[in-house]
């Protein structure tokens, strides 16, 4: 599908939890769903580790290949919270301690509980904004285009809410998605004739298993309405004439 | 921590469901514990979509750096499944379609019903070994150093379970936790120190969040489970000279 308008990005999840499977990540989708609504195109997303030097490396290829970079994780005011430092090292840039953010931080908390550990959540490169955290306080950062949030699923949300309506997007990307209890070996080639016939929608198609039961998600994207509800019409009647079940799912569920 | 016997991998989820956000990633996670399981340490998860030069790419980064490459999805019989045809390209191997695939499937499938659309799962890379899918019998592949899976969970689980004795795993990572509801900035400093004196353990510390309250869970992690269990005991007098409540969590919950 040509998208030379198109707006991108990647996400780095950055934690040793998500890796050694003590934790479900639960911040891609959000985000995905989140840059999908307007119009920015998550192309890429990638889990590292808590090391140094891996962070700044993944972040320097992806900043250079993307609009935009956001990232979760390691900005607590734990030993294992490298990532402010990382992406500093990244840019080439001074570690500094953001008055605007120890202003913050200094109203959330009681007298005497602003240690120098909590202090370390301000100690940001220089120059960067602030990403404000309506949760619990402590905020992320921007340098250029590189956003950084917390991991914790709560807080990483309220930031990216804080966030998403500064953000440029290009055309949004509309969908709309069949479903059929046919199995997919048995519509794939229509369905491979049908996108031949729409290049400019992008034809996916998931086959999920349930119960023993097998069914297929058609998903149909693209950014021109018109196109995509006459190639959405012929999906549900090629589904139709191979003697499936067809319906189309509300836009809300698909994306 | 030195690992200079850790056996190391990388997991490429192939799909462009999960970067919509249309899709929840459920394989990240099973993944990620089963080779922790048997001593393979998961480096790096990426996402990427399915565009064949990405796929190249990223596979020969990967298969290059770690021990072991999966990949999960795009092994179907619609248009939009190029994991294998990828792969190949990857390898510069030709793509042919596997006798004993075929044979697989042949048994599976009604008469008439193995089409061409199906057959193509059954195109693999010259010299591929099968991985068997005992939920719906057309397998993935191994080349090399790279296990190629499908993405439907139910089905790449049981194909990872049946790979998953034949890998070759180092010193099972042990891990324990001890949750506590003292805040990460309470107890950041004292936790610093008890990783400085532990450089073989690794320390993570997790926050979590929920119904408007703190707590944390510190993981530790490391390949002697004698210097684990005094870490552990040290972590949770730690929680309890700052005034804490600190329980360790079972074993299981951990990772």
């Amino acid at each position: 599908m040509p998208e030379t308008e198109a707006v991108t990005a990647a996400l780095l999840i950055i934690g040793n939890e998500i890796l050694s499977g003590r934790t479900q990540d639960a911040n891609l989708q959000y985000i995905a769903k989140g840059l999908g609504d307007i119009g920015v195109r998550l192309r890429e997303v990638r889990v590292i580790p808590d090391v140094d030097e891996v962070i700044v490396e993944t972040l320097n290829t992806c900043r250079a290949a993307y609009d935009y970079v956001f990232t979760t994780g390691g900005i607590g005011p734990t030993h294992d919270d490298i990532t402010a430092t990382a992406v500093a090292r990244a840019f080439g840039l001074r570690i500094e301690r953001n008055a605007q953010a120890v202003a913050i931080m200094d109203a959330q908390y009681e007298h005497g509980q602003l240690n120098e550990a909590r202090l370390k959540m301000a100690d940001m490169p220089v120059g960067s904004e602030l990403v404000l955290n309506p949760v619990s306080g402590a905020p992320g950062f921007r340098v250029e285009n590189v956003y950084v949030m917390a991991g914790v699923p709560g807080i990483m949300r309220a930031m990216f809410d804080e966030i998403k309506n500064e953000l440029r997007g290009g055309p949004p990307m509309l969908s709309r998605a069949v479903t059929t209890n046919l199995p997919e070996g048995a519509i794939a080639e229509g369905l491979g004739a049908l996108q031949e016939r729409y290049p400019n929608i992008d034809i996916g198609s998931y086959p999920f298993y349930r119960k023993r039961c097998f069914g297929v998600s058609l998903v149909l994207r693209g950014i021109d309405a018109e196109v995509l509800a006459r190639a959405t019409t012929e999906a549900l009647a090629l589904v139709e004439s191979l003697g499936g079940e067809g319906a189309e799912e509300s836009l809300e569920d698909g994306d």
